[in-house]
């Protein structure tokens, strides 16, 4: 890191700051400027943010020259990390499509759509039991039943199972089902869950915050990883922003920022970030053309009778056109899917 | 709720909407205009969000009028909230100021702060036993420990004790401590959270989520008071925006518009919102010139030592400065502190 | 529109607003409910704005139903407007590619770059001779002597000319050696300089504001319209949010959008959206997949050496790999380039 | 500046590096690391934004120490700027409120907002004759009709004139009545304007664009006062943000930043920012109570009847009540009004 002293600051006060940091185990090199002293330090990076450096005399910024995460970073392994759960893979050269209905809402529904997108492609089957609602007053989901239907699903169709889990207590519930769990974006820094779900020894789907910045995000990707667990997958689902056209806004330049940056998979949920069903089809090929490893699209029999975000499900019709879509987009990025 | 149908639709299609929203109770009300057709409904706002209207055939867009709280409108309850705890009151003519460090560091570190701050003026001591904090690797606070010094702290001074709880498994250790339960700005949304906060007849300090909308921070605060609390208090602390020489941009204006949207005490966080010792001062005021209740600032005898957030705590020398001016502040706006 | 009432208002208030409405034009619809009276209104969209019905006494909100632009929307026009200069399409079944490099800097570097990209399959030439800069002391382009190289280069190539202009008083210049003319991002709202060229018959470039909605956008266009010029070609750039890792943040959901607000043509800028020619190729192929309709691209010889935007810059081999990427998605898409 | 390299660079590309800063100027000091090699440059900051050494091979990025501006930097000049007009002062003691009609919008309406605003303290009267509107549909002023009635109100009532100019062309019109020209937020970087305005030897109202970092706000400040004028007074007026209850958000910590980073004085526009008049007084309070030095409000004395804005004008009434307010501020500021 480089700590910036202000103008004209004393030398006691640059001597103080020197022996702080010569204490914590980093190695110093000063650099006395006409305008500005500048200490450079070489250190342990994880633990600069516990040193308050900025609260010293005479110092006017610090500036991170190194990224905060280790395992999570391209750096310390160079290699695409592949998920891998029975025969199907997550971040290799294979396209992974996770589609389902927003919450499980019966027995009969989940079959019927489980049925009909593994017909089409999809290998994994997505479906919320326990769902974050902005409203106490909105359908909450079906809780450990949703969770059984989820399994039975499985069981008929041979899809693996995504659902989400939202509090510490019901992980080990979840983990008994699912075969992914997943992180949803209003929990991307909820740290006890972050470690929670880490001691299980399933991969986890973590969905950006909606205001978390890309290095934030893979922050929380390395508070499971440091817990233990290196099966992470990121889910790249919109961020908030001025524009309310579209309920969030797609970032897909995070999906070659994050490959750069990370050994990570990496997917796009193209049903939340835009909030319409008729976006769905043509973010889902930027996704894969932006370089994803995958998707996660909510699919409905019926998108007017769903209990839980209707106007951005598709439905079996049109999740048949994206899958031929997402086809034609494999062959142009010498995928497969 | 507005219900706007696309240009030239059917007949057909404007009837099954009709029909569905009276068999879920409301009463509608048809306005066919020359380029639009509109249907007004009037009905039981908590279950529009389940009916997924958009996902209909025939629909363009669904309008909400009105607010989807209910609880903690002040439409349902024009009285502002006046939260009692033994002789204190958050939400009346006094001004509270809570204060003391981000983190709980050690016995002898709390004992000054909360002396200090209650010789100037404070009623409230905050210290966080658990924090939330963005690195895996950054202190991650005493715990349980962290709590007994609060008690301790308490009983040696007089003052009420307010601090973060993270993990619905902790709720019930941390309410035996605290006079006033935190949920940080991260979980704003963890909704198993607030309802697990519900249960404790203790009040109830509501930090506003990062990305979160004024209308979100309220429904928050509703999934509180519909499982049974009604003792919340809002608090802003920044929002996330593209300006980044502040930490977060704080948001004044939330302050008069939670007054005329809610009867709940509203507070202001000025040192996490902006990030900068140099900041509180005038933005505590600023605060209090827009009709806070109160606030909550970080305090420590040596912010170059603190291991959480040292940046933007003020020294006690600052803090005496800080109260000053918030006396000259009280007599402008007619209030006491 | 709908005017929303004041719970509890007087009939009064309620009948001087449906006076103030028929007074100028509109139809009206009363809606009385239990908790809200609503006013419909019918009439002359773009008037409404000017009628102040929030500043009268008892109105709570107004809810525009209807979109305020009208030539540049597709209700108005259904067919894709396709712009035709010389024998090349923007708008139809071809992709276009501009590409170029940010400023003109000499006579060589442009005629260079400009026999690089025609040979790699662009048709259209960009270079900046007047270019906005953040900093008073930077580069800020070589004017008409800039123009005039361009010109050459036009006669040279066989390129279409594409070139910013910041000054109502130097719109006569640039349209003299332009073929299309550009609004930069920061102009979008300059509305003296949307009329401005909108008196000469070219067609204009309109790329969207860093914090401007999609709504606005459009007005901007429907601004050149209403002044008689229908060829205007939007140019999504990136929008300003919190994430600093990318310059911008490529709003790529906004290019649907668009082809289901208006008829116009939309094309997409990743070298300023993202600020880092690694990512240019990514989301080169990743607009295309979104539907868009072209891509301008910054091209320099030796990225290092430009005067301007170097770091966003593709060399000469990128842009090859990246027009051979874009072969492949006009496939998948069924288009041509 | 610090030129961060990457991992394992190359020893020759380091050198590249360095050669091309010692040829432009800059003395240079490199630290190798273990992880990286650091190259720190000092020299002249206002040119290396030119120097693209991003674009360089084996770079990984490039951090500025030193701010971007110079004259307007609060370095270059301790001493706070203090702009007199008359017997008018801006930036000292005294805080200034400039007050009137969004647009004017006839000769009677102006004379009497006139008189109205000089009878309760304003010493400066606002009044658009050229309105920025997002609409090409809505009343865009009176041009240089409007002019002539601002000239007309400030013989009558001994108020100066302030009124916002658009367009190069227009400049020395504006000039010939205006003794501040007003700047808008959508022209912040409209550079041809900035220049423009520099060369009339009349104070400048800055105000900051939406979506505005204070940097880049205080670069357009430099701007006009590398061409020669120094008399800028900067304005905040809220930023685009993903909050929509307000019009904008309000960054009051802006004020005391820019105090700290700049010797310009600062006022506050609580009109725009908010687009409520509701939240005009608490939001005035607020910004004085944070350091402002003025304010720019909008007064009507009908709003609902106003051409432009009205929802967020206050009445003659209202406008009584908030200058009492701001005397009672002044007060405890320590500052006269």
């Amino acid at each position: 890191m480089i700590v910036v002293m202000r103008t004209g600051v004393k030398e006691e006060l640059v001597d103080k700051v020197a022996k702080k940091l010569v204490e914590n185990g980093f190695q110093i090199h000063l650099s006395v400027g006409v305008e500005r002293t500048l200490i450079g330090a070489v250190g342990d990076k994880s633990h600069y943010m516990d040193l308050a450096l900025e609260a010293m005399e005479g110092v006017e910024k610090v500036i991170p020259i190194l990224a905060p995460y280790k395992l999570a970073s391209r750096e310390f392994k160079p290699d695409d990390t592949v998920i891998r759960i029975g025969d199907v893979t997550i971040g290799g050269e294979e396209i992974q499509v996770m589609a389902g209905p927003c919450a499980v809402e019966s027995r009969e529904q989940l079959l019927e759509v489980a049925e009909m997108v593994r017909e089409r492609g999809a290998r994994i089957l997505r479906g919320g039991a326990f769902k974050p609602r902005t409203s106490p007053y909105a359908f909450q989901g079906l809780e450990e039943k949703g969770l059984e239907y989820l399994a039975e699903a499985r069981e008929k169709t041979g899809l693996l199972i995504v659902t989400e889990v939202m509090d510490t207590q019901k992980v080990a519930m979840v983990a008994q089902y699912a075969d992914i769990l997943q992180i949803g974006a209003r929990n991307m820094q909820n740290f006890p869950l972050l470690r929670e779900v880490a001691k299980c020894n399933k991969p986890v789907l973590l969905k950006r915050g909606l205001s978390a910045t890309i290095e934030e995000w893979i922050m929380a990707a390395e508070y499971i990883m440091v817990s233990g667990n290196h099966q992470v997958i990121l889910c790249e689902r919109g961020i908030r922003t001025f524009e309310s056209f579209t309920r969030n806004t797609l970032d897909l330049s995070a999906v070659p920022v994050i490959k750069e940056l990370s050994h990570l998979p990496v997917i796009v949920d193209p049903s939340h970030s835009t909030g319409k069903w008729k976006l769905v089809q043509p973010m889902a090929r930027s996704a894969i053309a932006a370089g994803a490893d995958g998707l996660i699209i909510e699919v409905h029999p019926k998108p007017s009778e769903a209990l839980c975000d209707g106007p951005q499900s598709v439905t079996p019709e049109r999740f048949s056109s994206i899958m031929e879509d997402l086809q034609k987009m494999a062959v142009a990025m010498g995928r497969t899917i």
